[in-house]
């Protein structure tokens, strides 16, 4: 029997589990929301719950794995199977020691941790959109908006915090970001702050049908199915805060292009899937009136393995290539 | 004897040329104004003046030189001998044979070319104030702003255009910048726009001594000297341009260093270094707002070469290390 691996996408708001072959093919998937409060405890036991369902429906224990990769926010420390630093996530301000509960959780030996990012551009890289570039930048439009390097084949990591796409400035003194500073690029484009401010703009008595449609489909937040379908309702409000997004995600992928020339843009992400050819072909439209190279601009994908993609790069690290 | 070589830093303005031993160590240095109109030949034979001059310094013949190095703007293809597309150098905007008449004229065998950040920013890794990094942003402030990349101790290229730091976005529909984008960091910092800036502003009857103080120093245009002398007597419009030029220059660098996380940001060019100290103080300071771990911001630190270090780049082609 081939070598099966489970690989974990932990994201703020849902944890994406597979099991895969040592070829990477997808046996089985499960998905669990992220305990929301609650500490750390909570999102651990939902990871190994997210585990076990795919191990499940792919008929093996999940002892039989021969490790289990996760994909986290956050600052990740491999070697001590730490992650710290991750606001967003329960419990997670503090260092959690995820690596071992898990290993003890699910019987597993060898567990491996990377940048959700990271892994999730590897993945492009090694199995999807990527797979005939040797430089490219990841842009993972979502609640923030996150960048993975790749650099003549290999990450490059920096001194372990590179890729901060979403905070590189495209408007001085520009809007407040949710980071505090001003002028980032997630300011305008990321997912939680384009939802602030529509919230800001609707208080104000600006008439829009995204918050209705937020309800009607049972959320509590703008979810990217939520901006997709008042996008297809011509809502003016999200269409403005669209134009908005897109000009200054063009904006900084340009300007990390001008910089760095690779071969290929790679758009994932929650907004970046759902959006997906309209979002990619308006991303590629409106970088090249700042790309300086503009007769040899870089190749813009789409990433081709759409939800899975993190918990694929997860998976992975267990092959001792992706990491953070 | 010691294997002597000579360096040559082609810029807009003016030819720096050196002859150097293999230890690095400069023997002599002569410069050139670089001819303007004139075409391609004009330019060559200021090259090969230099050259001597620098040659007769050090008491050699050109042909005793174990090569030339020279740093070139424009698009350098250093397997062909030939440099094209430099805008600024009159007769260089068509592909102009270099190598084979510096080797024709000097009587040396070896020409090497290579693109003038390229070679400064590798200068200064080899033998100047980056020699303690393995990862470094090399920008270069003058006419326009350059970037050259060192990562893990290699030259960055990507597909052979890295380094524009000049042209990433600061400002979302912003100034018209020299290159016909708008909102690049160079259309706030370059000096080429500065002055333009500082005329149009005149023009339109703001006071300023800059003018004045070009016209007293026998200049065409207001040169580094010149920015730097209104500095120094508080000229309310030249510090008004140059507080600009340190906002842009500073988002970009930030948002350079959030998408790289490199171990230091060196500053050099000929802005940078008639500015020295004040200038790396205000960007390490004006960066930092900007600078997404800014618990850990990169050493910034000031190019030590000098007017030099171009040239010495250039020379260090020979060893086959720097390139472009």
């Amino acid at each position: 029997m081939a070598q099966l691996r489970a690989g974990i996408d932990l994201g703020g708001t849902k944890i994406q589990a597979i099991v895969a072959d040592d070829q990477h093919k997808v046996l089985a998937a499960a998905r669990q929301p992220t305990p929301t409060g609650g500490g750390a405890d909570g999102v651990v036991a939902a990871l190994t719950a997210a585990v076990r369902d795919a191990a499940d429906h792919a008929g093996v224990s999940t002892r039989e794995l021969a490790g289990v990769g996760l994909g986290s926010p956050g600052d990740v420390d491999d070697e001590k199977g730490v992650i710290s630093n991750a606001s967003n996530l329960s419990g997670f301000d503090k260092p959690v020691e995820v690596a071992a509960k898990l290993r003890a959780d699910l019987g597993v030996e060898r567990v491996r941790l990377g940048n959700d990012v990271s892994v999730a551009t590897q993945a492009e890289f090694e199995l999807g959109a990527a797979r005939d570039y040797r430089s490219l930048l990841g842009v993972f439009w979502g609640t923030g908006v996150g960048g993975g390097l790749i650099l003549d084949g290999r990450e490059w990591h920096g001194r372990g915090a590179a890729g901060e796409i979403g905070h590189m400035v495209v408007e001085l003194n520009g809007a407040r970001c949710p980071c505090g500073r001003l002028g980032c690029m997630e300011a305008y484009a990321g997912r939680r702050a384009m939802e602030a401010e529509a919230r800001r703009l609707h208080d104000k008595g600006e008439r829009t049908e995204l918050f209705k449609i937020m309800r009607d489909r049972g959320r509590d937040r703008l979810t990217a199915g939520v901006w997709h379908r008042a996008w297809r309702h011509k809502d003016k409000l999200a269409l403005r805060l669209l134009d908005r997004a897109y000009e200054a995600m063009a904006a900084a992928v340009a300007s990390a292009v001008n910089l760095l020339d690779v071969e290929a843009v790679v758009l994932g992400g929650g907004m970046g899937i759902r959006f997906g050819e309209v979002a990619r072909a308006r991303l590629e439209k409106q970088m090249l009136p700042h790309t300086f190279n503009d007769d040899r601009p870089p190749a813009v994908v789409l990433a081709s393995l759409g939800d899975l993609g993190g918990a694929l790069g997860a998976a992975l690290l267990l092959d001792g290539k992706a990491g953070s």
